[in-house]
């Protein structure tokens, strides 16, 4: 069999990349569960109804075929693209089983059809955090997806290494309102054109609004200058009042970003900005809307999105009002892991490789793992009863620090200082930083 | 949007039943880490080249397509329906990257396209432990896989209350010795009718070897003889040679088993029998082969099961050994759980519900939860100040045990036993057995 290749879109880690990945998981389940978060997992699958309701993401479907299907209702079946399509179907099929407001965390593979680019790919880890109610959901949870979000990558920050970041946040009310006030009707339109906003500039966004849309010259600059407001304090409100639009809908939206964005300061000052471009275009988004850059590597676009729907799905009786926030994990990770700039210490979980003097004497070699083991102490026995020098050489590669000699009492080298101590295998531990590989962060900060 | 209906095949879990599948992976994983095994995951997709290698799996698989493909070709892509080929695969990609032997673990679905029946899934969660070297393998690996993952099943046992188990092993020289020792030339097509030995007994098989295979009443019978030897001692080396027949294979096969056996009731004493019925008929083992029964639930089947094989992957230039265990975990787990055998004692993470008095004082809530957390307490706040009564229901419906009054110096309910006690946030800590939610068995153990 010949050397196979990547798959295009489809990324890998090797396994010190995998630990970092691990970690992030961990540290984000921490945080998750520590706000009383409940982890769920949907299938891979849904039906193909359920996928393509959304108009504008059916392109992107990957669709699972048995290789020799037969006349088979369920073949009809595509990967799920994200993990709040999935949720929807979940609430409305459990709703009578779950407990409202519905506190969920879901980390899972999400597929996309499309072509991969630069920072995209078609198999990627989604990490989502949802509040789902029923019928109604109270406006602080807007705050608190937030701020679990924030906490959680501030956590990523201090274990990893990875940069801070930055929360961008809107209400589409405050745009939509915005626009009414303007004597705009179709406000999508606009949501839309603003929502290019970062890639192509002030002066081409109100191009596209006076040229595709018809507005006047006077309506697109006050979009645009609505676009161009971004405070890290509640003085966004002033600002926008000062461009003369009037509607109540604006009113609603201009308190309610306050609320969150107060809430936000006092309990991560410097976390979050009101940034009045954030549009989030095409998705279907009725209040508070997010967005999350690392600081330091703002081209990296954003890592973490999503904002409130007043209707996550709904079964004709009750409606489930959600509000929600998506971590990319492996466009976040991808790039940063490829350069080498997080990296873990070593590659296997193993602290100590227990030497073996000759295979009669293997069992012994066991018994002492199995003391270290019974403390926590990851290990593992030589492969083969090889010279000294050739299992110390097993250990260095994998970057394992420790390797011990001799049976329960015995000794243990730390093969970085060549320092040999005499040993129990019931009582030695080594320092606190070398009991787990650590990550290793070169990463601004 | 109507109320969706499962997908037969494709199981989901509801976040109690999660929760106990979560602390599955968890306890795994722990130990599997204990042994120096490294996690690893694979991309879902696997050239259908790949996949398609093996002859008979090819009815299985799903083939993914992007919905609107063009001519591309990586459209010929299928989801893995194990972790053995991808992970050889992986091996070959990455051969120069990783260091052998490579210990790897890997738990994630797999996806058959199969008519789905009793007890078998369309998706289901597979954990792997595979030891790879590179043109060898030392024997001992054999062993030391069959005892980590006893070892794993042992901590389930401790932790979930799930059953003892037992794994059955046997040699694949053992077998294909004995059948040369007695002229047969195609063994696997004995291998295949022994398989069945569960299902069918012994007179079925015998008939089938003389009606099908055309062997004599008499080889047939020492066939038979031969699976029906099963000891927990070394003792089946006694019963094999008193049926008479010779060979060279045969007999390292009976000393490969009996060195296994050895050692495994050296270290777990009872968990180990020979039996040499096994057989794992189509897969490609050629060396040890284990399966894995609950203890009083064998109707289960095997839930794990694996082996060694010579040749996991080669590149031309050098061959990949490797031996290795798979535990089926949704099918362990599905009909469990599904019964409500096992359970969590909790559907949210959360040991304290926070109350609030009205709306303005959420935030004097948010730092009592705030602190709480700061200590590793999982706790969240309540959705609405509504009278404490309803706000003590949210708890109970969640089966959360405490609610905390007032503010940083407050109170904390014992909703179970009523019992209210002053409490400070920065201190109270609730009794260890609350702290996380505990999985509930009723099973046999």
């Amino acid at each position: 069999m010949p050397r196979p290749k990547p798959i295009s879109g489809f990324p890998e880690f090797l396994p010190a990349q995998r630990m970092v990945e691990q970690l992030c998981l961990d540290t984000l389940r921490e945080v998750f569960e520590l706000h009383g978060f409940s982890g769920i997992e949907t299938r891979a699958v849904e039906d193909m109804t359920t996928l393509t309701r959304k108009g504008e993401i059916t392109k992107e479907v990957y669709v699972v075929r048995r290789l020799h299907a037969t006349e088979d209702a369920h073949d009809d079946l595509g990967l799920h693209f994200d993990l709040t399509v999935p949720l929807a179907r979940y609430v409305l099929e459990n709703s009578g089983r779950l407990v409202f407001p519905f506190r969920r965390y879901q980390m899972q593979k999400v597929w996309r059809g499309e072509r991969p680019q630069e920072g995209r790919y078609r198999e990627f880890l989604q990490v989502d955090i949802d509040i789902v109610g029923e019928n109604t959901l109270a406006e602080h949870h807007d705050v608190e997806a937030a701020l679990v979000m924030l906490e959680a990558l501030e956590r990523l920050h201090e274990r990893l290494g990875l940069p801070v970041v930055r929360m961008h946040v809107n209400n589409r009310r405050l745009s939509e309102g915005f626009y009414r006030g303007l004597g705009i009707e179709n406000t999508l339109d606009v949501l839309q054109r603003v929502d290019k906003f970062d890639k192509i500039g002030p002066d081409a966004v109100g191009e596209l609004l006076t040229s595709e849309l018809g507005l006047s010259d006077r309506v697109a600059d006050k979009c645009v200058a609505l676009a161009q407001i971004c405070t890290e304090d509640t003085s966004f409100v002033e600002r926008v009042r000062g461009l003369g639009v009037r509607s109540e809908m604006l009113d609603e939206g201009l308190a309610s970003l306050s609320r969150v964005l107060s809430a936000a300061r006092r309990r991560v000052p410097g976390r979050m900005v009101a940034d009045l471009k954030i549009a989030r275009g095409l998705d279907y988004y009725t209040g508070t809307v997010y967005e999350t850059e690392l600081v330091g590597y703002e081209s990296m676009g954003s890592i973490s999105s999503g904002g409130r729907y007043d209707s996550l799905a709904s079964d004709g009786k009750r409606s489930y009002p959600g509000v929600g926030i998506s971590l990319g994990l492996t466009r976040l990770l991808g790039p940063i892991l490829g350069r080498g700039e997080i990296t873990a210490s070593r590659v296997s979980p193993s602290c100590v490789v227990v030497a073996v003097d000759d295979e009669d004497s293997r069992d012994q070699a066991d018994e002492v793992a199995a003391r270290l083991r019974a403390r926590g102490l990851c290990c593992e026995v030589a492969p083969s009863a090889d010279k000294y020098g050739k299992q110390i050489r097993y250990a260095d590669r994998r970057s394992i620090p420790f390797v011990w000699f001799g049976g329960i009492n015995g000794q243990v080298k730390d093969i970085r200082s060549g320092e040999q101590v005499e040993a129990v295998a019931d009582k030695w531990l080594p320092p606190a930083a070398d009991l787990r590989p650590v990550v290793v962060s070169t990463m601004t900060r």
